[in-house]
């Protein structure tokens, strides 16, 4: 089925580090158009690096800065393998190995496009599976691919920062819980445990900053509180876009169809079910909530408006009559009789004063004199 | 299955008193990141204590203050057995349960990480139930756990603020009702609706202040109400939450898949299941209404500067044209012929009614000088 | 499986007039906290009544005011009973009732506790249905429940301002229709459409008063016509709540599960269920036509709120600055060459003509000096 | 089954002008209250008329104006008949047409309650279809009963300012299509396709109206728009619910159950299912269109009451402080040494020119001196 | 089936060029109203052009400019063919492929009305399938349609601005890939991915556009931003629209009901689905951040008013109290003490120097001197 060999070319492309950017990556096109479908175009530069780490439930190695050719020799019957590759600037180095395993083209397709969704596909007897781990803030993500080939399971990372395994193979090394025990397909379950870990403190920094945006819409609205609910918005969309088809590939999995992962190992694939489901609940409460802070601040800022056009029109109201009074004895017409009046001033002011009060009372019955503050312990409680 | 006996720790959280940190704390992640998965790390230092009610129809026994030792010797054959655990801060008396009753070791770390969803699992032959009642306000949730092993019934609660278990204790010793002359399974479904009822006392008081914030927002609306109607839309985000997959628990057990479950109590269930959907139709319900209420808020605060800003444009618009009249005639120029003519100051000053008047008749016609509590009648019947 | 008795207790709680109090009364639990599953715990004092209709084609017979000794006498073999139960105040006599025809407790505590949702249910070969008519406005519903127990119908209700089987008996008293014909399922079938039919006049008295309200937004908005939108939105969420499970029970009895309904019974049944489906259509479309007259009202009044700014602004910006102007030559300074000019105050006067002017054509040209009434008729048609 | 024959009778309803009126009768309870199911009551008091064509493939006959009694002399056999009623003033016709062709009382009760639901209903070896055609602008619908019986198709319609099937008809009479040589299932068919087809030009007006909006909403917005663009919201709420059943029921028949339609016919079907979809799809489109327009329109009005607010601002603040200056060397105290001074009145007009240019400065660098129209290049392009 | 020869007319419609026209013509009817179900009538007046590709794994053929006539000839037996038609203007020569190759007169007629929605239907042993490419912006789709009779695929085409399938042209021809090794069905599955290929540029564009209007409403909201954000919207309910059935469609497919599609195409197509789906995902992402975008449009406006209005409220507020004091000792009147006091003038300024003041201290309190641009900082980290 891999008869034909792919194409490999190696595209360059130059690293994001605007938020902007970041954004359109997330929706970038899988393949350069015009190639052939099942094309590997690996589309970073970074030298690709191999990690083999074999054990028994008794026994443990690893090795690292080895070639393709040295590989086989590493490989030791009766044991479980895990090979880790991380970049895709090697295209022979991924072309080769596509060769070795006889990983399916589409797979192989599918690995160095890493803009894929989450899923779950069975080539022949191998288990092709894309995850997506989350990293953050700023809030990034990265595809992680996994393809179970007899007693070896491959993974493909990009290489960003770091991985999210180093628990697993500290385990692996103590021999520490159960892995080592178990088989391949427990390591797998691991493996995708952990890419479901990678979530949970992205969203428990995303909770925390919503709390203290909660907190500061309550103090006083201010644009930037509106900017990062808008972001927090956005990302929560982008998350659960990575979260959402995780569910969808373990739920296919659950579903027993794959006879390489066993029925122990399901057991604990039920578990980190629970996980991503909660996951989804939790992003799913975030973003409702980012709506209702965003109606709140727009509330708040609508009853201050409101109190700011209060206290304009009270005092534009008091006196704007009471100048034009003083306007009319301003004028220099000589035939004034008022103005002659040695009670003309007094009953002036008088009046201006009566005017003045008349509004005060009209305002005070309006209940436009009670500051909003004032106003906030009545008639609850 | 349980080999492998789980590392146990016992973890120091301070205490949550703050409301941001309750929220916070809701979202919490299940295990430390690093530990593998089945690890027993009790998270509270409370000590636990075990309480052990047995009782066959027509006798009933309960004993507390035992020792992990004494167990077995409580236990006697023939007989319906309730062992509740309250408190987690003893990590090997959680230790020794589970190796004793052969719990699978997942589903003890569930026990433990008190932030799971409401679940049923099936470990071999042992139930797994996970509900969470609801306390409040300020809204509170708290996991209780349920494993049944034969006729030994489980229950593991974190011990906040006493249980909701009383009842169902007060039947048992009284032998009032059915509890004791049915079996281990009815015992079972009374605890879960004792759970499924702790949601209505919360749901009942949310909604006498949705009443009374309503009544306030009718009345004159301030930002407390809006703070209030807030609060209870993330409440119910919260509640909502707990509630659901409890539904999808009950549903799940109604299915009938559970040899341990009589065909007698799953009509008991049923009924629950009922109250959970019910409970269900009333959040729906109050999160509707939270919205509407908020769009009441707002459209009422929108009214109102509208009403505002009508009194200011009255009152300019009636004042500014005259008072730069009075300033014209108050201006110093020596000539000027109308300040001499000794009709100049009456004219003058029916000129200033006249165009007062007739921004008078202008607003009159806008209709801007009926008042809105006027309006009202209008239109409607 | 009715062996035990349960404990019956008559509980008291004052009449509901506000309307607050309706909505509370609305979500209140089911039975007191602490009572055993199953308690039948009657919550109002109304003395209840029972009525006794018994028919066969050619013959129809009614009792009344008979005691539950006197009942077994009235019951005739081949004959179809339906037996109306009006008021909950005696619980001696609901558990002689539940004795006598072998009632499943969990449904009798249903029947006594008025707060379900609609609902199919099937105890032994007992079939137990309830439903919710509406009566308003002000707007509340009312639960019935039925027990078919061979070719006997039970009817509970709580007697509230007589019911809506008055068709019914006139129909079955004078042997128009169907009814007398066909057996107790019919019977069944027509006691169900009266309930639907319930819903009819309830709505319509709403679609009515909505389109009452739309006139008046269109004309002049007002707070009354919001309050009444809001009201509207409230009970309609209400009256889905009680139709939606109604829907459910009806689509659950067509399902063909229950044999104590026949084939030809089915199809007036289908005929009900369109008309539940119609029912829930049009509430549908009445929530969304609140929602969309909710936000035409804040539309308009946006429109009128810069309506009103457009002519604050013009007055305050056409007088201002020649009021400015005037300001200027009122001053007392000695040394101003232009106030003895004997052109000086026609030159003024110009000067302020042209500033006024320049205003005047500047708002021309941004369209503000049209009024909205004018506008409408631009760009459409 | 039908052999209670109903009790008919005619009720006087008056036709409907106003708006107000339509969608009131739109939701029109089906049977006057207190009669039994299945009565015939026709509400509109238009006398039938009659219309028979009766085709095979090479030949066509037509009738109209005869009476009941001449119909069974007009039907041949082997031939295939369409027989159109046309109102439903005669109740005795229809009582007779019911008898005649055995049609169920359900189904006939249904005919005549012209507020139906679209549906597919078999009767004993009857196919009942109800759909409703769209008329408008002012959009109605209007319900057409289709009644196969045998090779017998009867038609039912409220004789609404003609009916869509006129092409029909011509297309029978000429030979053109396929009609007459496929059977009467066909017929129907093409019956059902007409009455979809009456969908297309309500929806296409409805369309084009939007584009109008749309530039108007840009150009100017007014009221007009926005009482339009509601008023389509509520028109789409009324041809989504006459849509979506006509969905379903097509759906319905499409199963196959119906072995009154043949295969070849089921193909046509799925066409007119096909085009049910596109309605419903450009209905969604149309009534979220609307939604945006509403919010594009608000958001408009808004940043124009930013403007018209901004402008007063500038003003205000302009010349309140300078006329300020102004006022204080207006006042008539005679210790005043600055108005002696010769340079006093040059120093104030520079003071005032120096304060009004700080403001201009001020709101310069606010940005608020742009225009919206100067702004709306910056930033984008 | 295709027996009686449809008629055949030439319809002339003008090319749109404005956008509004562009969406009405979307939503245009299918065929005139009055013709007979199955009628072609190509809508468009431009002449049809034919392309034939034929080949098999060693060989390639291309021919164009040949007649109708000249066809027999050039179908050689046991290669695959690819018959492109572009333009609809011929009626003559689509009634002839309808009669040569025999196309069902349903599927010629949805292939000419280019408005369908995308779908798979089975005629006899012809596969048909509709898909929509789309172009811009501005935003455009074209109808693409499939029929595959035996080893041959024929694709029409409206012949707008070329095509999307020169990337498979040019792979067929140099024999890249294995497009040639592989039967017709992997041809229909390369085209088809093309078709899918064709949304990601405008998803692209869009994308990027949306960022760009992101980071112009940060800046300075114009409504030129709202302008294009409301088309935006409007262009990806299109979008969805023209997507959603193409998702259908391809997963209607991949169920294998159709033989002429072989076990490895339908590994393909399943990737294809992926892509498909992800364009869904991106859509639904897109259009919520369209209406987030308008959101917080719409509260920075809001902010800005308050901003704007709280300006004008502080300088009214500082000077009409002042200069209404001035105002007084500006009147005439002449028993006024003040005025000839030598101590008047500066105690007069004191005073409105204390008034100005004390209001400074009260907006101080109030929070409202402080700039929003200083505010950002409070409260947030």
């Amino acid at each position: 089925m891999s008869s034909s060999p792919p194409s490999l070319a190696a595209a360059s492309i130059p690293p994001n580090s605007r938020k902007g950017e970041i954004r359109r990556r997330w929706f970038r096109r899988r393949t350069a158009v015009g190639l052939p479908p099942g094309t590997i175009t690996p589309h970073e530069q970074r030298p690709a690096r191999m990690e083999l780490i074999s054990y028994s439930p008794g026994d443990y190695r690893e090795a690292a800065d080895f070639s393709i050719e040295q590989l086989p020799s590493l490989l030791i019957p009766d044991r479980v393998h895990w090979l880790n590759i991380d970049g895709y600037g090697d295209a022979e180095l991924l072309k080769s190995l596509a060769k070795d395993f006889k990983i399916h083209p589409l797979a192989m397709e599918d690995v160095v496009n890493t803009h894929q969704r989450a899923k779950v596909d069975n080539y022949d007897d191998q288990l092709f599976i894309v995850a997506r781990r989350v990293l953050g803030p700023p809030f990034r993500s990265e595809q992680i691919s996994f393809v179970l080939v007899g007693n070896i399971l491959l993974t493909f990372q990009e290489d960003l920062e770091g991985d999210c395994f180093d628990n697993v193979r500290e385990r692996l090394k103590s021999g520490r819980g159960r892995t080592r025990t178990l088989g391949v397909d427990y390591l797998l379950y691991e493996l995708l445990d952990a890419v479901i870990d990678s979530y949970f403190p992205v969203i428990e920094g995303m909770g925390e900053d919503l709390d203290r945006i909660e907190e500061a819409v309550q103090g006083q609205p201010n644009p930037e509180s509106l900017r990062r609910i808008h972001d927090h918005r956005i990302d929560l969309l982008q998350l659960r876009r990575a979260a959402w088809p995780l569910r969808e590939a373990i739920q296919h999995l659950l579903r027993g169809e794959f006879q390489q992962i066993g029925r122990e190992t399901l057991l604990y694939l039920r578990d980190g079910y629970d996980h991503v489901v909660q996951i989804m609940d939790i992003l799913d409460i975030y973003r409702e909530t980012c709506g209702d802070l965003r109606d709140y601040y727009y509330n708040i800022v609508s009853s201050r408006t409101n109190d700011v056009m209060r206290t304009l029109t009270i005092i534009s109201t008091l006196f704007l009559p009471v100048t034009f009074v003083a306007g009319i004895y301003g004028m220099n017409f000589e035939n004034m009789p008022e103005v002659k009046d040695p009670w003309g001033y007094p009953l002036c002011l008088l009046a201006m004063a009566m005017i003045a009060g008349g509004f005060l009372v009209f305002f005070w019955r309006k209940g436009w004199l009670r500051s909003f503050d004032k106003q906030a312990g009545r008639g609850l409680d």
